[in-house]
């Protein structure tokens, strides 16, 4: 079974729209962020300078958000990742948004593990050894 | 076979990220733009106050992006909405991102309509005539 | 002599653009953000429902800020408000921005209070003394 | 006298906050878009690669905005660019946003001409002869 990861955010007012909920666009600002303070916990970041000046980061694939109830402004909201799947190239996640007890909404993130090099298109690449070891060992329980 | 509906954009500096891309958030704020064009080129608003002083709106159920090709500053950007289902209370829109020939992006986008009455949660009604006449109209070649 | 209201923050991947620093036009929303947290902290909002429905809020009448250093994705910033005059309509709040003894930007922002009623202009007025006693309080050292 | 160069948008509802109004920060996003269109109708780009492969970009030393009156969904603005001030380093650019006849909002930003080469911090120059030459003459009535 899954291990999962949380942070907690209160809803700022410049994301809220004239409806008076959250622009739905700010969900996926929300997804990304869960996302990053994962790897933050694990010691890795999104962005990572190699040896050689290239960088190795995490675009994505795909993103998709349902949405089951609104959020308001200065609402505290828990943000819940797990880790769905681990592909040789890809990591697919699970996002829950939760207020108090209600699901707000639920995403799926995939991301793809890509070599920037200055002046050149992106590459994919298999996953490095030192980010699966430590995905693979926060994504599962004991 | 359905009709579509195009708008450009030039893509401006406070959307790219450090990684010199349009960042993924935005994709779904310009998803929203051609869906408000494609009202208004009907005759119609988002968000529409009613006789009684209540409104009308679309909020959405949920709403998901396939990135193909990064964009990047100043790109010029082909937005293409095509009605992909109308439901009893539910629109789901197919959105084509195209820089020149190349698909960039492939959204999907699911909204319901909904009556918003002061200091009520709001409430999923059946798309009214008004709105359903024009838009199945605007999906529909001759 | 002035009190001061501190927050930090971490700076978010989607809060940097191109040039790989944080894009300015979020410097004003880390203003707003301290803004809403100060009043918070003294049990007020930024949007508060009056018994008659009607909304007493303030909107900005000016904001400025003085970039002295970049700031760059997942530093943390401490931002600290200080209330630098209480007109009879208005605040006036210095906020600096640091990155360790760094002073990374200051700005400065005008707020209105401003009666907010259902399909007539907003309309400025008085500060009311459940704001104003409160406010004094926090931006006074004792 | 100062020549002047405008741009025309429709605001977006992404744009507005629960208030029903535009967010103060787009109106800095705003600024930034007519000083790059102006640069783009000058055959210049705000990020410019040199032959060496380091870039020439133009970060803001400050930016102000004062605001008259509200903005609301899908109103067109016209926003006008004035140089008000070339320095050797410098330019400081005036910003009006109009609704029809009406001021809504007056805005300044100061930019500053940098050299940024990988690795090192970024460096304020003298803004090279091919900018100025072209902002000069755009800046002057016959």
């Amino acid at each position: 079974m899954a291990s999962t990861f949380t942070t907690t955010r209160r809803v700022a007012f410049c994301e809220t729209d004239m409806a008076g909920i959250v622009h739905f666009s700010y969900f996926y600002r929300y997804m990304e962020d869960v996302e990053h303070a994962f790897f933050r916990s694990l010691g890795l970041s999104i962005m990572e300078k190699q040896p050689d000046g290239s960088i190795v980061g995490w675009p994505r694939v795909s993103a998709k958000c349902n949405f089951k109830a609104p959020l308001y402004f200065e609402d505290e909201v828990a943000i819940t990742l797990s880790v769905q799947r681990i592909g040789v190239k890809s990591l697919t996640l699970d996002i829950h948004f939760n207020r108090g007890d209600e699901l707000v909404a639920l995403g799926t993130m995939k991301t793809v593990c890509c070599h920037f090099t200055r002046g050149k298109p992106m590459e994919s690449i298999a996953i490095p050894d030192s980010y699966l070891s430590k995905i693979e060992e926060a994504s599962t329980d004991a």
